[in-house]
């Protein structure tokens, strides 16, 4: 990897407001809801700053209070947003999500209101190449193909800008039912995925994508010889994640969590710890941290990770020394 | 059954202002109280309009801001709150009760004060026999007899209307130690249970109302032999519930439940489970509907049952495939 | 007026979530969102209902929990909704409204996100002559043609099919720039007049549609005169509301306020008024009326006007007896 | 005045959970209400707790959660409480008050739920003669015999116990017209004013309950001619009060308040204010402090008149010296 | 013991303001704390006080709205808090605590800010062996000596006052990490340890601080050994508690908690069921005691025991036939 | 002015966590304080972004959950936070304010707790020359030298740097009596005035600390005159505030303000305004703008100026013409 870089990582998607009833209860009743921010790609990036490294996301964003909540909001965590596109268009809105959070046996139900958002309008001329060639690493994901035709033509784009450029790519496939059917998925994102250098990906999507019919400890396998891809992860819930890589097979196993406060963005912090190992070209402790770090989120309210280094190496290396209830005083 | 209705389930009964504090505190030193709505027999009319049927529940209340709250509320959820009786006492009162949430081993307290409300001075010159015989069933609990003699003296005039005009008789024995002692209890119960056709009672309180010594399994039986009831469901918490019906013995076991967010109110869904079941010749399927709808009752704050059909469907028919945490987006 | 109905006021048109920060807080930074319901039209039938009258509303709403939530609020307040078009489309959204609530010298900032919604997308085959022949006076504002012309042609269909049934139209002008041109909107709205019965607009709105250049005291009449509308009422914001109707001239004067809550909704409270006093053929009453609403709506959060009928008479009648803190008790 | 006393002033009441809506929301719409305490003999308590002054407080509650509520909360801002007697009976309750509160022209409205609290059983025998020896003044208001006949014999008891023991009586008429009638206030008051040392009333409440017809400014000289009580104080709202005392007549104008937040109280810090004044044979200095008092209770939420005396202080001697908005830093 | 005394138990020690957020978020992002109190001697005299016992706690605190707050909030208990001493220096402040509360694997994270507090000033002239003379029991902690040279000697100065009055003396060790070293603890504490009658402390903490080896069964016996104490109690987190006294050694074990709300705190309340069982000379009692108040604690949000008498019998006495979502009514 | 800079504006010094009651509370009662941050320099610069300026501040702070929380949230609002200096002493600490918001007659108090921060040991050696080179302006305060001998000595080699490199420099006197005496400001400040490009200066503390006795239209030519500051800007409240620069003097009256939700900060955000006319040599408009911001400042919560350009010109060119509660729709 090239080492004079203006940051680690570069990344685009759309980023929503997220809007969520108090304590389980529903959005048909709630008087009042919490207001976070949410978006795959952009989850990663707090996630990487939190570990100290350097990301850059933008997307487009309309000029009203709620666009620029989220980019202040990202702001604050340290990611620079400077490349954001503002749509100064009266009628751009930004992309909604509504959760309704259960416990079970009642599903959490997400609720979308991202059609015809600004981002969702992101095109190939809003790439800026120069950038993705500044930072090490371009992360995309397989949800903002999903969003448009010009959404999937700049994820290409980006990631041919990306290859010519020697910046490494990662790859979540981050298959979204709500947004595409399984067959429109597969013949968008296959194509890509002999640019990717990093891919991540749950078992079931692999199967359920790509046809794959391998069970989870030979997944990573398959999938880097189908497509060529040099590093590969599978991800299998309370199963654990398996990496294939040029270091060899690694796996590592989930972290018990005493309750589940949220569990949404824990596959965004997972990828930010892979991401951080990729980059020192250690995907084991990739998938250490990646595993430390998708159980503090659920730990934590919102989408972010809002963690320090110190207490995801704490849970990385405390080889269940931590009590369920431990207090630091 | 008739054919031709205008409500499926006719219900009456007190329905007070619940006054609980938030997360956990006490109510010694809540600075602020949640308010919501609660009664046993409202709390079944909700849940059956979330299920599609058509409930009519009615009461006394007082033309105040906390009476006119009470009607509103059920009104939102769909029950049909036409036939409400308006005190225009200006010293008619709601009944209040006030909760102290526990988590084991700190039990739960509920603080009536429902001395003297509205609805306690319930006649049965108040029971419109014309209203019970437009709709197939009438649901009456053993709270509302418990109230005052009055309350008994409407409750055993509904019934014997409601035989009159083959309408169809649910009774709850819902035993409250707060309200009267289990002999009282027996006395003023047991002359209603010839006239019921569906009865719906815990375990334990089979045990103390009626003398009863049979082990769980055989408990409905007993009570259809002894009453000539001609379905009995016999719920026993954590341990599942058994029906004896025409269509023989039937079983349902409980849902695991992740964590408790407010169990008020799981016994009113279970009816309506049994109830939607009962309505359809389908007793079997009135358990499975009962125990989803305990089970999600547990997961939502309030002594409401703010579910969809679908969701109920969704843990009925799960067979244990959703994870603790799934998320559907 | 015909005096076997089912309604007293048959009314249709987009009703919204209202997201607003709490206490002056900015969009750009609140973590929580108060959650309320409001549209023109609704926000009238609701205070109908406050007035003992009947009221049906309906829209298209997507059936999720957001549009559920627009329903179950609206019949809680005692709104018929039961001609609610459901839109089952997994992609209908509702309307949503953002404020930014200011004091002086900051202006209260309004931002909508409705396009696309599924009211936008009412047609006149949604239209029910029948509903509307069951009623005595239809409502309808300014606000549904400027969503779609399919919309505008819906509000059309609605007031002909009016006409023909002998029911009364009330037509709120209601212009929101930030939907339309006043061009736009007059060339719409201006074939609709001559169908109206009473006509309710704001002086600066009649000049700026329609080109009428009279002073407050002369508009009512100059709409009159030039549309042939049986009566008008011309509102002047702090100075007032002036009618010209077949029982003459009228004007109210408005109540001082002493702390703004929350002005969203008072011309919609004070249209309420109008009407209860038209359909009572006392014009001059419906003015008070409306100022008495329109003022107490300035006192409480939210579009709605959840005021009783005696605390409406109370102001009304009130000449100035009421001191700016005065607790009943 | 005897100077060895145990406490300055003794009082006894009723004191009852407050339960209000924030924000100016209605009570038929709130999902959450503010829980604090008020009674009037028990503001009166605090507020001279927060002067300096040692105060007894007793009253009947039951032993619950919210007895012991009001005796912590009152036990927490000096008040002894010592001397409540408690209630076992397991039907025992707590008096509670709702309020919605109002701004001009909408009036605050108050919802009391006190019918058979604890409190309204008190009777003589629960009246502690010894203690209101140990006192140097006792404090009774007109709402407590308007609860049962057997408070109102309590109230008469005391005055004679403090008679007998040389304990100055003070007495507050707190005329409440939805506890009784005017015609029967006067026939259990009024016999009890010749035993009052120090009388306070408002002007309409002296016109209304003892058919005196002078103008402010003459009525306390009316009160004192009448029913020879030595010093009497009449309050005019937002025209001041007058008092006539031993050492003369005087005048006090109120204090101009820049936004009302909770006048419920105003009165009894009021009380506290002349009483401070009375105790030191300067009833000018007592008007002086019960405006400034007032003044300050309209600043604060709740019944309670939470400031200290520095604040009073600096109240009383502004001479308008403070801007509206003014910051100590 | 002397049966003549003024207060059961006497004891002193700092008291701060504890500030955390809402549901889980971290102090990084949220926009409210919630405000209580908590002092780990603090905590215990108001636990005693919910056991029917007297308790005196007395401390430094500064002349603030913040030092009001915690002797006010203090008073509201029970505990009597005549003997706090104000500092009326401008700059004296009280310490603060900031709380991260997490879940497994996220630790709770205590944040001290402390420093300088008015408390850490607290030196022997402060202490006031005659009010000592009048307690059964003096209370104090490790806490204490660790905030400044002074406090050390006031702790010193207190118990060597008790020793001569014939008060008892009960010592937690409750060591710090923040606060100090095992070794300036360990020169600190040992020495006051033979005047110590009844020692609790955690079975790590006797390890760490004293050096002793042995296993959990044999530490109670080991310190009573070593340094001379009649009691010991040592604690073993989740393995119980075992105590060595003149009646035998002793052992509970802990209540199984469905879900920990808050456990800071659970210390002490486990020091004042052991000192509820020691004043009756029944330290088996005792423990059971503290056993029960400690699982309770474990449910109730800050850092005191609000429970009553009968709630804490009640999980002492269950023999697990609580089942996790009893409710009582 | 140089034309080549990499900020408009650098600033130092300390912003404090600030915590304060909801809704008019006490502090003596509040069970939940809101967060947030203020620091007079750290407004400014907020402030001056929300213009468009760039903005850079730097301070010391700890390396805590609270240190990084007043660097996020001021890089939330695009302040340049690169130069923040962190303590990593693990007692390091934030300085805070306490809030106890009055309406008249009741002040509104500040209880400052920021002795020993980490802001308060900045010294020369933390002060980078080089960066103030790189700004158009230097902006301190009269808060900074009264923190510690230190501080003072890090802003005067501040502005000296500022003057070696031609950076104007900006100095508002700031005088807070609960960190010093005006004698002790007067000996810190006054040798630092000369160095002064622009003042800024309320009135009263002209006449305060530097014993000028002119009246408010003198007030900024008697500063000029004496010290030699080309600008000199004099606040008098209510009063507006004037002007004395080369391009002659000037003077902006206040604009009104419908209700004080919060006037801290409004002075800051006034020199905003003004900074950004001064760079812009118009220092008319720089009055205008200063107003209009401080106007805006009253109706926002918060220290921080969260306004849009358009809405603070909205207000500047208003001209009279928004009505008090004008909504934009």
């Amino acid at each position: 990897m090239r080492s004079e870089t203006r940051w680690d990582v570069i990344t685009f998607g759309e980023t929503m407001l997220r809007l969520s009833p108090p304590h389980y209860m529903r959005l048909e009743e709630a008087t009042s809801l919490e207001v976070r921010i949410g978006g795959a790609e952009s989850n990663v990036a707090v996630a990487l700053c939190r570990l100290g490294l350097r990301a850059c996301w933008w997307s487009r964003l309309p000029n009203t209070p709620l666009g620029r909540r989220i980019e202040n909001e990202l702001r604050r965590w340290g990611v620079d947003t400077s490349a954001v596109i503002w749509d100064s268009d009266p009628k751009a809105r930004t992309g909604l999500y509504f959760l309704d959070f259960g416990v079970a046996p009642r599903a959490t139900e997400v609720y979308y209101d991202r059609a015809a958002s600004a981002a969702s309008a992101i095109g190939p001329e809003d790439v800026d190449a120069q950038r993705i060639a500044e930072a090490r690493l371009l992360h995309v994901t397989g949800i903002t193909p999903a969003l448009s035709a010009r959404c999937a033509a700049a994820v290409r784009y980006a990631i041919e800008a990306a290859k010519r450029a020697g910046t490494r790519v990662c790859f979540d496939t981050n298959y979204r039912a709500r947004l595409w059917s399984p067959e429109a998925a597969r013949t968008t994102l296959e194509p890509l995925l002999p640019y990717v250098d990093l891919l991540i990906a749950p078992h079931e999507e692999a199967r359920l994508l790509f046809a794959l019919t391998e069970e989870k400890e030979r997944m990573a396998r398959a999938l880097h010889d189908r497509y060529g891809i040099e590093t590969v992860v599978v991800t299998c819930g309370g199963d654990g994640a398996y990496a294939f890589s040029p270091s060899g097979e690694h796996f590592a196993a989930p972290y018990p969590i005493a309750y589940v406060v949220d569990r949404v963005g824990a596959g965004d912090a997972f990828d930010a710890g892979v991401i951080y190992g990729y980059l020192q070209q250690n995907i084991s402790l990739g998938l250490e941290m990646g595993m430390a770090m998708a159980a503090l989120k659920h730990t934590l309210p919102g989408d972010l990770l809002l963690c320090t280094f110190e207490e995801i190496e704490a849970v990385r290396t405390a080889h269940h020394q931590t009590s369920p209830s431990s207090i630091r005083r």
